[in-house]
């Protein structure tokens, strides 16, 4: 282990952290709000701590597989750490593991809220936390790798522990400029958003606030009745698109860039997750109708919340815990699979669902046939088997994960449903849940200690599961 | 396709059927019961049809894996269909479905009823409904191969899809010895629990009842308040270390049986399953302490409702539901669980929980030390790469049918707990849930539809999922 090197970046990393929240520190002097200082603190506590750590660049920065992980983990850990600090100094949350709880929901972009009123935030907190969800949303790493050239040759190390799903490739040779573009399309794509958001008559404000929440699908609102606030249809409209939008694996619109727009809408993980949405919303928009009574108020809800839930954005026009239960269920196990792979959406990915139905469609195959030969195939290429493996790794790593949380959560006391889908909601960083969690209520209700382990389930969820698991490994820490 | 083989293994066994149900002809008329009738009409259908179809043995008597696979499946089917009849023809039980399901749950073992009232019905069919579990437990087809050589040296296939677990073995090369060894461990095992419990001070009848649902791990009593009826701790805990015992791999009890019981306590799957009953056990009586304030009812009640719970069984003692929730989800995450592989109970078995867990440490160990080889072992031996790839197969299409089930069934518009319950219970072979499908409510509630998804859940679970799925293959019945 490279334990300078670990530092080094880590202590980069926190000098990041700073320059990003000169943004919230300027919205707060803007305001003209006292808590401005608690951003100044913070900011020079991450200054002084993160210079000292990143002083001497070491000469060894040779980094390996192993090194990638811990420093994704411990850099989101150490950004939640700190990115908690302004909320515990202005007493905005004045509970330090509370204010942990709501900066790792923001960063992994799950949008959990333990508030119980949002709106009483002073604007420049309001603003860093859905900041966070931006921040988290394409990575830190990512966003390091963009700027500066941290171990240059290894540092794809970095983004593949960083970004989400089964396989992430270069989209060009050099890392840097991968991270580029991908951050590039990531700033467009938001401000196309905040330009549409400003136009249907929400003010400048509340636009970046739901720019940064959908562009990482996180879920973060500034107005306590979230979305269902501005109850207007064409802000709903603009948010499910670009929920559907920042849920589509950015690699298609790269492609699109340059021209191989073909490439795009062929790809075969895209059509699933279109599809799904589709189904979903047509099934739920015929289920609620009753209650509505208008098939357009019906589909408006529905294709809200189904792609605000499939996104794991988690943003809410409607309390769904009181939709007929099918509706619920359909929400329940579309919090499972998640978004596509490379995009800022988190869940277990359509990907990985398209994967695991076509080796169980495999193995039936090969029991009916056991002599026939067939390789599972994505986008028309055959699948490595080492690919296949790691998704059902994954998968039952995760399920275990699950249903570990869900036996340390059930000690509160709070009913099955709630607890249940507690878990489910933060492993799958989606926001709320059901029952007592729902989209009108909040995760206060907790103890502190099924908080932190709801905080380590939104962060194994985020980073998928190995580069959390992997910091509890006693022999990681072996010296050689 | 050997159609020919499959009608004749079909037609012979539901010869074997109308045989089995002389026994509770005998019941019936050594109770003058009426409905002893409903038996003899019963009977006399299967003997004819079964006789018209394994009228000539076919010539070519080879099968292979794929007519192993259809013959289990629908052997199963055909058991329930004719099992059910008894039930609609006496009016003890007068919907068909509702009989079809309340069989399927005897056959499958898993204990799940439908009736609100079980003391109302003739002893003639509490008789039968019980010995489904009995016939159940150990499985039809190994029946068979333990009285008839059926296409012997083939008939392999057809005890490996019946036998549950990750590895079937044979015991002795022959198949038919193998058959006999097993029915003869599980006779001789059954016997013993009758004598205890009659000691105890239970009627034969009772006692003859609850053995059976004890060997097979079903859960089925005659009384309508469960094992709590009789309100004795020996009682309890006799049929506590029965579950246990039954639980096991029967191939332990060969080995104790050869004086090789060394090979038997080393067996690391027992190892893990006594072990999540120790621990289980103990948490819970910790945690249903204040309720009871006693150290030794909460053991009672805690010993005895892990036991049921974990080897699928499913008896009540008393209603768990009022448990507090740690308790109540530990019940949950044990419904999962199950028993050991090569036992009547069902579940994702021990052994597969251990090789998942398994491969998820090697997964992790293969990240820290790219270069380090491992193998996963059991007992002391590598296990091979098909069969761990056979562990995560089943886990994911396992979970995948239990999402289908969950959204299904949903349509039913009952709460969270008992929708996701009923799906988890019955696909388990457990028998009883949470919410209003509590050990002190029953099934009633579903819908025609909701009690036929359950039922094929509760076949597939019993027969390891990958014989149902085919039967619904196209390929499979097409001709070459």
């Amino acid at each position: 282990m490279n334990h300078k090197m670990i530092l080094y970046i880590l202590g980069y990393i926190m000098k990041v952290e700073a320059a990003l929240m000169c943004l919230p520190l300027v919205v707060a002097l803007l305001y003209r709000e006292s808590s401005f200082l608690s951003f100044v603190i913070t900011i020079a506590l991450l200054l002084v701590l993160g210079t000292a750590a990143s002083f001497k660049k070491p000469k060894n920065t040779v980094i390996y597989a192993r090194e990638g992980f811990v420093i994704v983990a411990l850099a989101w850990i150490l950004l939640s750490v700190f990115g908690a600090l302004p909320f515990v100094f202005s007493r905005s949350i004045p509970n330090f593991v509370d204010a942990f709880f709501e900066t790792v929901s923001g960063f992994t972009t799950t949008g959990s809220t333990l508030l119980t009123d949002i709106e009483a935030l002073p604007n420049g907190m309001l603003f860093w936390r859905s900041f966070t969800h931006w921040i988290g949303g394409m990575g830190v790493l990512v966003f390091v790798l963009a700027i500066v050239p941290l171990a240059e040759g290894r540092s794809m190390h970095l983004m593949r522990a960083e970004v989400p799903g089964p396989t992430v490739g270069k989209l060009v040779p050099r890392t840097k400029s991968t991270a580029m573009i991908l951050y590039g399309i990531y700033i467009v794509l938001t401000i196309i958003e905040v330009i549409f958001l400003l136009f249907g008559g929400m003010s400048l404000f509340d636009s970046l606030i739901h720019a940064f929440s959908t562009a990482g699908t996180g879920g973060f609102s500034n107005r306590n009745s979230s979305v269902a606030y501005y109850n207007s249809a064409y802000i709903e409209g603009v948010i499910t698109v670009f929920m559907i939008l920042f849920g589509i694996n950015f690699n298609l619109f790269y492609y699109i860039l340059i021209r191989k727009a073909s490439l795009a809408f062929k790809n075969e993980e895209l059509h699933w997750y279109l599809g799904i949405i589709a189904v979903s919303i047509a099934i739920i928009t015929f289920d609620i109708f009753p209650e509505y009574q208008s098939v357009g108020v019906s589909f408006r809800y529905a294709s809200f919340q189904v792609a605000s839930i499939i996104t794991t954005t988690g943003f809410a026009t409607t309390d769904y815990n009181l939709w007929p239960e099918l509706s619920k269920s359909i929400i329940f196990v579309l919090t499972f699979l998640g978004a596509c792979a490379g995009s800022t959406g988190g869940g277990l990915k359509t990907s990985r669902l398209i994967l695991i139905l076509k080796s169980i469609a495999k193995e039936i195959r090969h029991m009916l046939h056991p002599r026939s030969v067939t390789t599972i195939r994505l986008n028309g290429k055959s699948v490595d088997g080492q690919v296949l493996h790691g998704v059902s790794s994954y998968f039952m790593v995760y399920m275990v994960i699950t249903f570990i949380s869900f036996l340390l959560i059930s000690v509160d006391e709070l009913d099955f449903e709630t607890t249940l889908t507690a878990v489910v909601t933060c492993i799958n960083n989606v926001g709320p849940g059901l029952g007592l969690i729902g989209p009108v209520n909040n995760f206060s209700i907790f103890t502190p200690f099924s908080k932190l382990v709801l905080s380590l389930d939104m962060l194994i969820g985020r980073l998928e599961i190995f580069p959390i698991i992997m910091l509890f490994m006693p022999s990681l820490w072996k010296k050689k």
